[in-house]
């Protein structure tokens, strides 16, 4: 492989080192080396005086934004049936539209454009959700590799409680699921496979064993659902009534951390044992305010999360959540923490701006290893926004300009975007 | 004035006669004579043979959207110290901000920008506080009329409990609200001045007393704020401790639809009484679910007020509000109902989409008239909506993709608008 390129951006550089405070570099470069943050300086230094320089002008530049739960297949159906409860809107709209992958060519024609529009999103690294299918997960996996994004996907594993069209046999869904992990573990640059069986009532207890299995024998993260709606945690309840919580049954069958790295999308209503296994385990929490406000499943407590030290950064949830928009999220957790707090637990503060901001980059970004920051040594993630679209009648600080684009931005602020040093939009 | 000409559209029309069902009529002849809604046909009758169309293909045309209440001189700020509640942000942001349009070149500047994005949006009609200056007022009513929208505007009237430098006295308020009335009662087609006393606890008895013989002299609609959040509430009883609910403070002093039509914003704490007296006076209900979440007030129960039968629109309530857009208006507004039904009161459903769409063209359009709708003899305000930038890789059905542009879509969807039968946009 040639030797990355050493270069700089200059521009307004922000970013969160912590959750407390948005650390804001007016003017500044930014140097890129090897694919990693090399340092931020005022004036370039002797040792940089040559490298090309990508001068950004007025222009916000930030670390590229995380992904840590979405579903590719439900791209398709985002903002429709938004009048459904979760248990409902599998039925009615999710499961019949995911089991149309097995036909390669509608797999192909949905993925290319869901593909297209995450590249242009603020997204530089997601965790995705395919379907059933091992050869439509292979497709998906392509067409990300091909975008220069960083993505793990996984082919997703149901064997009970589903509906007959779409659910697997215990047998066929790890022998498809092996399959998978070996034709895509090594082959792609960026893209790589996780364990993803779909949520505790689909998967029997024989599937969630040897999906612990392999997770060990083959190094790989896992991904699932855990304590989302008052139905589902019901559901789980009585399906497993010898366990402690949600999260129990996941630990029992030792897909909870012990096996390998998990994140796990949701925790509305992870309660105090829950909350203390996520802790032990390690377990990255993906919080999901968009998703879990459509689906009237309630609201997760994500500054208590944060505040007690516990991993935590936010999913999109498509088609749960409409918004391939990281921008969005970082909103819609702030709105839903002020509701938390005026209607659930008046101790529990809002989440401030730069505590979202952080959900959205370091917090899930911690998933990938060193990213989501513009830390030395951080992966080189970047986004380059522009806010000329709306001119202000005064002057404003970087850090209002940022406040304000994240409340009224789209994917035309998006100018140019980097993942690991390489540019992939602008 | 010229006689309009007489025009169809053609296209899938889309709206709701009724909160409970959006009526489709795809592929559909829409008619407009004298401004008006002359039908809605399959083909054109002979009457009509010769008229115009113009052909807006696969396209979506639904009635234009009211805001039935926004802050002109807060746009400038929107999206900005979102972290605060109402009254510190009112102190930190809103007052200087507004006491900046003493100078008639700010004044310009700013609402110069305002204006371009309103006449962009999805909003053909407007309820709109200006500032408590009236010559800046008097631009802004200006450059509105200039196009096309229809809007009510009004300059603020605030004599107690506000800054220094941001305050009127009591007898300066009331000439300059008299001047104003004089200067722009019959001098625009589209703009005319509405009443505007900020809100209780900023307007002496005496002024407010005033302001409602004014209403009765001019025959002039007003609007104000109500039971917005748990601080303003309280206030509002400890300065008017002798009225039984806030509402009533409007009341006593004739402000609350005894003198001519008032509309109220938020409503998010009226309790039994004041819904009781908001029915008994015919006041509307100015519902802005985005602004309610972004100053944690709450959330008001707009399912429950359309239930009971009350008058009930949606505002942006810009800057409460960061975004202008009526889709974003509808869907807050579901989004919001989910998480009062999840959290405060299971016995009131979710909004559902019709419902929620109703409130955004009927619901408040009828603080205009016959607006909102496309029945018969309604005033023509139309959007014409484009989907293209989404495809499905399945066809949906016309309901199905004005649900999905409601949660997807911003400005760039809107092709071509009307305003009393005027295209203003496209």
């Amino acid at each position: 492989m040639p030797e990355l390129e050493t270069f700089a951006l200059k521009g307004n550089l922000l970013y969160t080192r912590e959750p407390s405070r948005l650390e804001c570099f007016p003017d500044h470069y930014l140097v890129c080396e090897n694919g990693c943050v090399a340092g931020i300086f005022p004036c370039l230094p002797d040792r940089y005086a040559h490298v090309a320089v990508e001068d950004c002008g007025s222009r916000l530049i930030v670390p590229g934004l995380t992904d840590l739960h979405l579903h590719a297949p439900q791209y398709a159906f985002r903002g429709l049936g938004m009048d459904l409860e979760l248990l409902d809107w599998l039925d009615s709209h999710t499961f019949p539209e995911e089991s149309r992958y097995a036909d390669p060519v509608y797999a192909e024609r949905a993925y290319r454009l869901f593909v297209r529009d995450l590249q242009m999103s603020t997204t530089t690294r997601a965790c995705i959700f395919a379907t059933i299918h091992a050869d439509a997960t292979l497709l998906l996996m392509q067409l990300l590799e091909e975008t220069g994004l960083v993505a793990m996907v996984g082919k997703v594993n149901m064997d009970m409680n589903s509906p007959e069209s779409y659910c697997e046999t215990t047998d066929g869904s790890l022998a498809e699921t092996e399959r998978w992990i070996r034709e895509s573990l090594c082959r792609y640059k960026n893209v790589s496979p996780i364990l993803t069986p779909r949520f505790a009532p689909v998967c029997s207890g024989r599937l969630m064993a040897s999906l612990g299995r392999l997770q060990q024998k083959y190094a790989l993260p896992l991904q699932s659902h855990l304590s989302e709606s008052p139905g589902e945690v019901a559901w789980v309840k009585s399906l497993f009534p010898d366990c402690g919580c949600y999260g129990d049954v996941y630990d029992r069958f030792g897909l909870f951390g012990s096996n390998g790295p998990v994140v796990m999308a949701h925790c509305v209503y992870s309660g105090r044992e829950e909350r203390e296994l996520i802790r032990k385990r390690g377990v990255f929490i993906a919080h999901c305010p968009q998703s879990n406000v459509n689906l009237s499943s309630g609201i997760a407590p994500a500054k208590s999360c944060l505040q007690d030290g516990l991993k935590v950064g936010l999913g999109s949830d498509i088609a749960g959540g409409f918004s391939l928009s990281g921008f969005r999220g970082i909103s819609d957790a702030i709105q839903m923490s002020k509701m938390h707090w005026r209607l659930q637990d008046p101790d529990i503060k809002p989440l401030s701006f730069s505590e979202a901001f952080y959900l959205a980059t370091k917090g899930g970004g911690a998933f990938f290893g060193k990213v989501g920051s513009f830390e030395t040594d951080y992966e080189f993630d970047a986004l380059v926004l522009d806010d000329a679209a709306w001119p202000s009648p005064s002057e404003l600080e970087p850090e209002s300009r940022l406040e304000q684009l994240v409340y009224l931005g789209d994917d035309r602020c998006i100018r140019k975007k980097y993942v690991k040093g390489r540019k992939i939009v602008g």
